[in-house]
Protein backbone atom coordinates (compact mmCIF):
# COMPACT_ATOMS: atom_id res chain seq x y z
CA UNK A 1 0.00 0.00 0.00
CA UNK A 2 1.32 3.36 0.86
CA UNK A 3 4.70 2.11 2.50
CA UNK A 4 6.28 6.45 1.99
CA UNK A 5 9.42 5.95 3.12
CA UNK A 6 10.81 8.03 6.57
CA UNK A 7 14.21 8.49 6.10
CA UNK A 8 16.03 5.48 5.38
CA UNK A 9 13.12 3.30 6.51
CA UNK A 10 9.50 2.25 5.21
CA UNK A 11 6.65 3.94 7.45
CA UNK A 12 4.73 1.48 9.22
CA UNK A 13 0.80 1.03 8.12
CA UNK A 14 0.38 2.93 11.81
CA UNK A 15 2.67 5.96 11.00
CA UNK A 16 0.96 6.06 7.64
CA UNK A 17 -2.71 6.13 9.07
CA UNK A 18 -1.83 8.74 11.56
CA UNK A 19 -0.15 10.75 8.96
CA UNK A 20 -3.69 10.08 6.66
CA UNK A 21 -6.17 11.18 9.42
CA UNK A 22 -4.14 13.91 10.64
CA UNK A 23 -3.79 15.57 7.20
CA UNK A 24 -7.48 14.96 6.90
CA UNK A 25 -8.31 16.47 10.31
CA UNK A 26 -6.00 19.77 9.35
CA UNK A 27 -7.32 19.88 6.06
CA UNK A 28 -11.24 20.02 7.44
CA UNK A 29 -10.66 22.37 9.77
CA UNK A 30 -8.72 24.54 7.74
CA UNK A 31 -11.14 24.61 5.05
CA UNK A 32 -13.78 24.98 7.93
CA UNK A 33 -12.11 28.89 8.53
CA UNK A 34 -12.06 29.23 5.07
CA UNK A 35 -15.84 29.54 4.22
CA UNK A 36 -16.89 31.05 7.57
CA UNK A 37 -17.94 34.07 5.27
CA UNK A 38 -19.92 32.30 3.20
CA UNK A 39 -23.23 30.90 3.67
CA UNK A 40 -23.85 27.24 2.18
CA UNK A 41 -24.49 23.63 3.10
CA UNK A 42 -21.53 21.19 3.76
CA UNK A 43 -21.57 17.52 2.49
CA UNK A 44 -19.51 14.52 2.82
CA UNK A 45 -19.71 12.13 0.31
CA UNK A 46 -19.10 8.49 1.93
CA UNK A 47 -20.51 8.55 5.46
CA UNK A 48 -18.46 4.99 6.19
CA UNK A 49 -17.88 4.96 9.63
CA UNK A 50 -19.10 8.57 10.41
CA UNK A 51 -15.45 10.10 11.61
CA UNK A 52 -15.25 12.66 8.90
CA UNK A 53 -19.23 13.81 9.45
CA UNK A 54 -18.61 13.67 13.39
CA UNK A 55 -15.95 15.75 12.97
CA UNK A 56 -17.41 17.83 10.30
CA UNK A 57 -21.04 18.70 12.88
CA UNK A 58 -17.88 19.54 15.68
CA UNK A 59 -16.16 22.02 13.54
CA UNK A 60 -19.58 23.38 11.43
CA UNK A 61 -21.79 23.54 14.12
CA UNK A 62 -24.26 25.70 12.48
CA UNK A 63 -23.97 24.26 9.12
CA UNK A 64 -26.48 21.37 7.44
CA UNK A 65 -24.56 18.75 6.59
CA UNK A 66 -25.72 16.32 3.99
CA UNK A 67 -23.75 12.69 3.82
CA UNK A 68 -24.08 10.48 0.71
CA UNK A 69 -23.54 6.52 1.01
CA UNK A 70 -24.80 3.25 -0.50
CA UNK A 71 -25.45 2.26 3.15
CA UNK A 72 -25.74 3.50 6.45
CA UNK A 73 -23.41 1.43 8.85
CA UNK A 74 -22.02 3.99 10.61
CA UNK A 75 -20.91 4.12 14.37
CA UNK A 76 -24.68 4.61 15.88
CA UNK A 77 -23.05 8.03 17.70
CA UNK A 78 -22.86 9.66 13.89
CA UNK A 79 -26.07 8.68 12.21
CA UNK A 80 -26.89 11.69 10.01
CA UNK A 81 -30.99 12.93 10.60
CA UNK A 82 -32.95 11.30 8.65
CA UNK A 83 -33.43 13.86 5.92
CA UNK A 84 -29.32 14.90 5.58
CA UNK A 85 -28.70 11.31 4.70
CA UNK A 86 -28.31 10.62 0.90
CA UNK A 87 -28.69 6.70 0.42
CA UNK A 88 -27.56 5.51 -2.53
CA UNK A 89 -25.08 5.58 -5.81
CA UNK A 90 -23.41 9.07 -6.14
CA UNK A 91 -24.89 10.02 -9.29
CA UNK A 92 -28.90 10.42 -8.42
CA UNK A 93 -27.74 10.97 -5.48
CA UNK A 94 -25.80 14.34 -6.85
CA UNK A 95 -28.84 15.09 -9.49
CA UNK A 96 -31.56 15.23 -6.59
CA UNK A 97 -29.03 17.54 -4.68
CA UNK A 98 -28.36 19.54 -7.67
CA UNK A 99 -32.36 19.61 -8.96
CA UNK A 100 -32.76 20.66 -5.34
CA UNK A 101 -30.53 23.38 -5.79
CA UNK A 102 -28.33 22.75 -2.48
CA UNK A 103 -25.99 25.05 -1.85
CA UNK A 104 -22.65 23.67 -0.83
CA UNK A 105 -19.95 25.38 0.43
CA UNK A 106 -17.86 22.48 1.53
CA UNK A 107 -17.67 19.20 0.08
CA UNK A 108 -15.62 16.01 1.31
CA UNK A 109 -14.74 13.63 -1.38
CA UNK A 110 -13.81 10.38 0.02
CA UNK A 111 -15.24 7.52 -2.27
CA UNK A 112 -13.03 4.79 -3.38
CA UNK A 113 -12.46 1.33 -2.72
CA UNK A 114 -8.86 1.46 -2.71
CA UNK A 115 -7.69 0.13 -6.66
CA UNK A 116 -6.34 3.72 -7.54
CA UNK A 117 -7.33 3.03 -11.42
CA UNK A 118 -10.89 2.47 -10.38
CA UNK A 119 -11.36 5.37 -7.78
CA UNK A 120 -9.56 8.07 -10.32
CA UNK A 121 -11.98 7.26 -12.62
CA UNK A 122 -15.09 7.35 -10.62
CA UNK A 123 -13.64 10.90 -9.36
CA UNK A 124 -13.35 12.20 -12.72
CA UNK A 125 -16.67 10.86 -13.83
CA UNK A 126 -18.30 12.55 -10.52
CA UNK A 127 -16.62 16.01 -10.90
CA UNK A 128 -19.23 17.25 -13.06
CA UNK A 129 -22.17 16.60 -10.98
CA UNK A 130 -20.54 17.28 -8.19
CA UNK A 131 -19.99 21.10 -9.65
CA UNK A 132 -23.29 21.42 -10.11
CA UNK A 133 -24.13 21.56 -6.52
CA UNK A 134 -21.13 23.96 -4.88
CA UNK A 135 -21.63 27.34 -4.64
CA UNK A 136 -18.71 29.45 -6.02
CA UNK A 137 -16.02 29.97 -4.40
CA UNK A 138 -16.82 26.80 -2.30
CA UNK A 139 -14.02 24.31 -1.43
CA UNK A 140 -13.83 20.90 -1.78
CA UNK A 141 -11.28 18.43 0.14
CA UNK A 142 -10.79 15.14 -1.76
CA UNK A 143 -8.47 11.80 -1.38
CA UNK A 144 -9.07 11.71 -5.19
CA UNK A 145 -7.97 13.78 -7.68
CA UNK A 146 -10.79 15.71 -8.92
CA UNK A 147 -11.31 17.63 -13.05
CA UNK A 148 -12.42 21.00 -13.54
CA UNK A 149 -11.99 22.57 -10.48
CA UNK A 150 -8.97 25.26 -9.28
CA UNK A 151 -6.51 23.29 -7.08
CA UNK A 152 -5.60 25.17 -3.93
CA UNK A 153 -2.64 25.35 -1.86
CA UNK A 154 -3.34 23.31 1.09
CA UNK A 155 -1.42 24.60 4.78
CA UNK A 156 1.83 23.68 4.77
CA UNK A 157 1.38 20.86 7.37
CA UNK A 158 -0.72 18.72 5.18
CA UNK A 159 1.35 16.56 2.95
CA UNK A 160 0.29 16.98 -0.14
CA UNK A 161 -0.39 13.47 -1.68
CA UNK A 162 -2.61 12.76 1.09
CA UNK A 163 -5.44 15.21 0.73
CA UNK A 164 -6.36 17.66 -2.59
CA UNK A 165 -8.07 20.98 -1.82
CA UNK A 166 -9.43 22.33 -4.47
CA UNK A 167 -12.27 25.72 -5.25
CA UNK A 168 -15.00 25.50 -6.99
CA UNK B 1 -18.24 5.95 22.75
CA UNK B 2 -15.10 8.29 24.07
CA UNK B 3 -16.39 11.93 23.82
CA UNK B 4 -13.42 13.44 25.55
CA UNK B 5 -13.87 17.12 25.75
CA UNK B 6 -11.49 19.08 24.62
CA UNK B 7 -11.78 22.41 26.26
CA UNK B 8 -15.20 23.25 26.18
CA UNK B 9 -16.37 21.62 23.24
CA UNK B 10 -16.74 17.45 23.03
CA UNK B 11 -14.16 15.73 20.82
CA UNK B 12 -14.87 14.19 17.74
CA UNK B 13 -14.41 10.51 16.80
CA UNK B 14 -11.67 11.56 14.75
CA UNK B 15 -9.99 13.94 17.26
CA UNK B 16 -10.57 10.66 18.95
CA UNK B 17 -9.02 7.94 16.75
CA UNK B 18 -6.22 10.33 16.22
CA UNK B 19 -5.15 10.38 19.99
CA UNK B 20 -5.60 7.59 20.80
CA UNK B 21 -3.03 6.03 17.70
CA UNK B 22 -0.85 8.68 18.77
CA UNK B 23 -0.64 7.30 21.80
CA UNK B 24 -0.13 3.66 20.66
CA UNK B 25 2.42 4.55 18.78
CA UNK B 26 4.40 6.71 21.10
CA UNK B 27 3.65 3.99 23.60
CA UNK B 28 5.05 1.30 21.36
CA UNK B 29 8.25 3.43 20.30
CA UNK B 30 8.95 3.89 24.40
CA UNK B 31 8.52 0.64 24.69
CA UNK B 32 10.95 -0.86 22.28
CA UNK B 33 13.83 1.55 23.76
CA UNK B 34 13.14 0.60 27.41
CA UNK B 35 13.71 -3.40 26.48
CA UNK B 36 16.64 -2.39 24.29
CA UNK B 37 18.94 -4.50 26.27
CA UNK B 38 16.78 -7.22 27.11
CA UNK B 39 16.66 -11.00 25.06
CA UNK B 40 13.70 -11.83 24.45
CA UNK B 41 10.48 -11.95 21.43
CA UNK B 42 7.64 -9.87 21.43
CA UNK B 43 3.84 -10.98 21.88
CA UNK B 44 0.90 -9.07 19.85
CA UNK B 45 -2.19 -9.99 20.97
CA UNK B 46 -4.57 -9.36 18.52
CA UNK B 47 -3.65 -8.89 14.82
CA UNK B 48 -6.81 -6.80 13.53
CA UNK B 49 -5.89 -5.37 10.53
CA UNK B 50 -2.25 -5.86 11.13
CA UNK B 51 -1.53 -2.02 11.94
CA UNK B 52 0.40 -2.39 15.29
CA UNK B 53 2.33 -5.58 13.94
CA UNK B 54 3.51 -3.52 10.98
CA UNK B 55 4.48 -0.78 13.10
CA UNK B 56 6.77 -3.38 15.76
CA UNK B 57 8.12 -5.17 12.56
CA UNK B 58 9.09 -1.89 11.95
CA UNK B 59 10.82 -0.34 15.54
CA UNK B 60 12.37 -4.12 16.10
CA UNK B 61 13.85 -5.55 13.29
CA UNK B 62 15.70 -7.86 15.53
CA UNK B 63 13.10 -9.64 17.27
CA UNK B 64 10.92 -12.52 16.72
CA UNK B 65 7.07 -11.25 16.88
CA UNK B 66 4.70 -13.55 17.90
CA UNK B 67 1.00 -12.52 16.49
CA UNK B 68 -2.26 -13.96 18.18
CA UNK B 69 -5.68 -13.70 16.89
CA UNK B 70 -9.11 -15.94 16.38
CA UNK B 71 -8.39 -15.31 12.52
CA UNK B 72 -6.25 -14.32 9.58
CA UNK B 73 -7.71 -10.98 8.07
CA UNK B 74 -5.12 -8.20 8.26
CA UNK B 75 -4.27 -6.61 5.06
CA UNK B 76 -2.08 -8.58 3.40
CA UNK B 77 0.67 -6.78 3.44
CA UNK B 78 0.79 -7.03 7.10
CA UNK B 79 0.44 -11.37 7.37
CA UNK B 80 2.93 -13.12 9.53
CA UNK B 81 4.85 -15.44 8.78
CA UNK B 82 3.26 -18.28 9.49
CA UNK B 83 5.86 -19.90 12.68
CA UNK B 84 4.95 -17.13 14.41
CA UNK B 85 0.84 -16.83 14.08
CA UNK B 86 -0.80 -18.39 16.65
CA UNK B 87 -4.60 -18.54 15.00
CA UNK B 88 -7.30 -19.62 17.99
CA UNK B 89 -8.77 -18.59 21.29
CA UNK B 90 -6.34 -16.65 23.66
CA UNK B 91 -6.39 -18.91 26.21
CA UNK B 92 -5.03 -22.18 24.63
CA UNK B 93 -2.79 -20.06 22.45
CA UNK B 94 -1.03 -18.47 25.39
CA UNK B 95 -0.83 -21.70 27.30
CA UNK B 96 1.31 -23.25 24.03
CA UNK B 97 3.74 -20.41 24.38
CA UNK B 98 4.12 -20.85 27.84
CA UNK B 99 4.86 -24.38 27.19
CA UNK B 100 7.40 -23.40 24.66
CA UNK B 101 8.99 -21.53 26.78
CA UNK B 102 9.03 -18.66 24.28
CA UNK B 103 10.48 -15.43 26.55
CA UNK B 104 8.28 -12.32 25.65
CA UNK B 105 10.28 -9.27 26.72
CA UNK B 106 7.46 -7.03 24.99
CA UNK B 107 3.61 -7.82 24.41
CA UNK B 108 1.21 -5.71 23.66
CA UNK B 109 -2.47 -6.59 24.43
CA UNK B 110 -5.39 -5.56 21.90
CA UNK B 111 -7.90 -7.94 22.48
CA UNK B 112 -11.14 -6.67 23.05
CA UNK B 113 -15.04 -6.09 21.56
CA UNK B 114 -15.67 -2.59 22.53
CA UNK B 115 -18.24 -3.95 25.74
CA UNK B 116 -16.00 -2.36 28.68
CA UNK B 117 -17.28 -4.98 31.57
CA UNK B 118 -16.28 -7.56 29.16
CA UNK B 119 -13.44 -6.24 27.97
CA UNK B 120 -12.08 -5.82 31.74
CA UNK B 121 -13.07 -9.17 32.37
CA UNK B 122 -11.47 -10.81 29.66
CA UNK B 123 -8.18 -9.06 30.25
CA UNK B 124 -8.25 -9.99 34.49
CA UNK B 125 -8.85 -13.47 32.94
CA UNK B 126 -5.82 -13.51 30.58
CA UNK B 127 -3.45 -11.75 32.98
CA UNK B 128 -2.13 -14.58 35.06
CA UNK B 129 -1.49 -16.60 31.96
CA UNK B 130 0.22 -13.56 29.93
CA UNK B 131 2.66 -13.48 32.99
CA UNK B 132 3.71 -17.15 32.55
CA UNK B 133 5.14 -15.97 29.40
CA UNK B 134 6.78 -12.94 30.15
CA UNK B 135 10.50 -12.81 31.10
CA UNK B 136 11.34 -10.76 34.24
CA UNK B 137 11.41 -7.16 33.58
CA UNK B 138 9.59 -7.00 30.18
CA UNK B 139 6.70 -4.69 29.72
CA UNK B 140 3.19 -4.78 28.64
CA UNK B 141 1.40 -2.30 26.75
CA UNK B 142 -2.62 -2.71 27.66
CA UNK B 143 -5.75 -1.26 26.01
CA UNK B 144 -7.68 -2.46 28.91
CA UNK B 145 -6.67 -2.95 33.10
CA UNK B 146 -4.15 -6.07 33.68
CA UNK B 147 -3.53 -7.44 36.86
CA UNK B 148 -0.84 -8.42 39.02
CA UNK B 149 2.07 -6.45 37.02
CA UNK B 150 3.34 -3.69 38.14
CA UNK B 151 2.09 -0.38 36.70
CA UNK B 152 4.43 1.78 35.19
CA UNK B 153 4.29 5.40 34.62
CA UNK B 154 4.03 6.14 30.60
CA UNK B 155 5.80 9.10 28.98
CA UNK B 156 3.99 12.49 29.45
CA UNK B 157 2.97 12.68 25.95
CA UNK B 158 0.76 10.03 26.13
CA UNK B 159 -3.09 10.54 27.63
CA UNK B 160 -2.71 7.67 30.58
CA UNK B 161 -6.45 6.98 30.16
CA UNK B 162 -5.59 5.44 26.25
CA UNK B 163 -3.16 2.91 27.20
CA UNK B 164 -1.75 0.99 30.07
CA UNK B 165 2.14 -0.03 30.63
CA UNK B 166 3.25 -2.76 33.26
CA UNK B 167 6.63 -4.49 34.09
CA UNK B 168 6.43 -8.22 34.68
Amino acid sequence: MDHARRGDRPMSRLDSMLRRLTAQRDGLNWAALQISGIPGEVLDMGLGNGRTYDHLREILPGRRIRVMDRVLQCHPSCTPPEADFLMGEAEPMLERLAAEGAPIVLAHYDFGMGIKADDVAEAARLSPLIARVMVPGGLIISGQPLVGFTPVAAPDSIPPERYLFYRA
